[in-house]
């Protein structure tokens, strides 16, 4: 790689996303369940149409701009996966008017809201927390379950397409075992779940699932009907820790210039902060936080992981690097490393736009 | 405050930031030393002009971008505040021939650069570490100060303004006492640094420090001959932690929609996550990682911190506030709360532009 680098810039290996795209749709199609992959990761339609080229139609979005902006780049069949935020009412019946939408709904305070406000028919998901306690409906809080069940069945402008789950837990495995384990038992509750809302009378109830810690070890989703992965189209080192991918499967790494080196120290400073990586950390083997792994860059990309050597601190533009006396010595003021970053979607949101390996530039949303 | 609030919105109260500046620059003017306030805080062309109005002249900025966005805001005096990047030395060539500029500087390495590719004069601070041990030279290492400090000497393009510190060991400060330690320390240190540089024929050094938090709570400066706070135009958890300002000298919360209520669990799940907030956290009093503290919007900004009330996770757009059994049922979904971030230089990155509490859009360099 031998591009103009001047700052931090998100060094994106086309040919790599590419791969892991048509892996997880192809595993998709076999298993016969739709694949609705999450465009919160690139938030870009440009990589958009790298999934259409595989037979992509419906998508998932983490907000109502997004929305909008792949609504805008021709998607017409988009899940809103986030609970309906209500001030945005406005721009939601504009979208549903525009396009297929599926909204998250958990509440009968939001279900009714939704009834009282749509101008259009929206599919819903029953959100259902599985196991992460981030948000939704437990899994096993039938009382809850069927108070919002009763009140989509009065609402006309609300069709219930099914129940869906986000196993954020998954990223916290360490082996491909356990994240099957997490895979298994989100089905199995997600089915139990379904099998409430037939006794209500609730028939052709989809289940949908979408972590990609889960998405990337199963090879068969024959079990569920939708599945909505995101971060797999780049992976990173918390996928990498958490035995969701390989090394070479990591699409973007954020090429930062070497401004300062402390050989006594055995450091490395980085024109590369918390404004372009994030303050996302995993922790090593010993609990130390850090902030993004390092490699070197070749003629058609970046070489392998530098050992003993991490991101250890962050500053707004600063990035602090802990190395070896050997590696800091062969490292010069001037260079460009590539760093690794622990959570892809929020380094390249942070970055706004990528770099392909041959210098071209590819645009994300600007929300 | 009742303004039309959609998404993360970053609420600024122009009364409170303009009375920080307005004590800084109080302060400096008394104890004659020179205020050069860090903009990377606020990044805006808007806000700058409140400094102007306070008599200042010079700014601090932390990349060259910034300091080209400032510069085309009439600012004549910039010092980047950061180890010069190589990789754009024609972007500083082009500032250095507009504007007067000031440039840090630790190794020979980066001084032969400058005085081999530099095309204008330009002013340079020695970038010393007197205890945070991010960057620059350590103070007690006369042989690099020396070595330095000699190319220095012979270089023609480049000017020895004095000697600059961060002490930003200094946010991890817990009181005023602790803090007064950490300053007295580092004018110990800057002034050593400075006593070495006489004695190799270096007149008028100057010494420059600039943390928000020594330079909130000490009164006199004319140990030194600048100031470079940052972070005290909006002030925030972290400042107020380490005991550096008030609550009520935030002048910062980001406006987040209320999405989803979990009664049981004493949770409430907001729109705004880990690309409005940022991942910046502080540890609560038993070690728990806090990403924010949450207020009830009032007609005139935001009131007091609510008790038992914390930011407890972040995902990309959600957050995940865990309160007491009494404030989730004071709080409805679709309402708007506030939550007084971390680290608001961060945060305020990341929200792109401020809304005034009189509905006016601030906006922020596009860097």
């Amino acid at each position: 790689m031998t591009l103009p680098i001047e700052k931090p810039t998100a060094i994106l290996n086309p040919a790599i996303a590419k791969r892991n795209i048509a892996r997880m749709a192809h595993k998709a199609r076999r298993s016969g369940a739709r694949f609705c992959p999450h465009f919160k990761t690139h938030q870009s339609a440009t990589i958009g149409e790298w999934f259409r080229a595989e037979g992509v139609e419906a998508i998932t979005v983490s907000s109502v701009d997004m929305a909008r902006y792949f609504a805008d780049h021709g998607w017409e069949d988009i899940t809103i996966a986030f609970p309906v935020n209500w001030l945005e009412i406005d721009k939601i019946n504009a979208l549903a008017a525009q396009v297929k939408l599926h909204l998250l709904v958990e509440s009968v305070e939001t279900v009714e809201f939704l009834q009282k406000n749509l101008t259009s028919l929206v599919r819903v998901w029953l959100k259902i927390d599985t196991g992460y306690h981030r948000t939704g409906i437990g899994w096993q809080d039938t009382e809850a379950l069927q108070n919002v069940a009763r009140v989509i069945q009065r609402a006309d402008r609300l069709a219930l397409q099914g129940v869906l789950t986000h196993a954020g837990h998954s990223y916290g495995a360490r082996s491909a075992g356990q994240i099957r384990a997490i895979y298994d038992q989100t089905v199995d509750r997600l089915v139990a779940v379904q099998a409430h809302l037939a006794a209500w009378g609730f028939s052709s109830v989809e289940l949908s699932l979408g972590d990609t810690p889960c998405c990337s070890v199963i090879e068969d989703f024959s079990a569920v009907d939708e599945i909505r992965p995101g971060n797999f189209v780049f992976y990173d080192l918390m996928q990498l820790q958490a035995g969701a991918c390989q090394w070479e499967d990591m699409a973007v790494a954020v090429a930062c210039p070497v401004v300062a080196r402390h050989p006594r120290e055995q450091t490395l400073v980085l024109y590369g902060g918390a404004v372009h990586l994030s303050k996302e950390s995993i922790p090593l083997e010993d609990g130390t936080p850090s902030y993004g792994a390092l490699a070197l860059p070749t003629a058609d990309g970046w070489g392998p992981m530098i050992p003993d050597t991490f991101v250890a601190r962050l500053s707004q533009e600063h990035g602090i690097v802990k190395t070896s006396a050997a590696f800091v010595e062969q490292v010069q003021v001037g260079d460009v490393v590539m760093i690794l970053p622990v959570h892809a979607c929020l380094t390249v949101h942070l970055l706004k736009r990528y770099q392909t390996l041959d210098g071209e530039i590819i645009p994300m949303a600007a929300i």
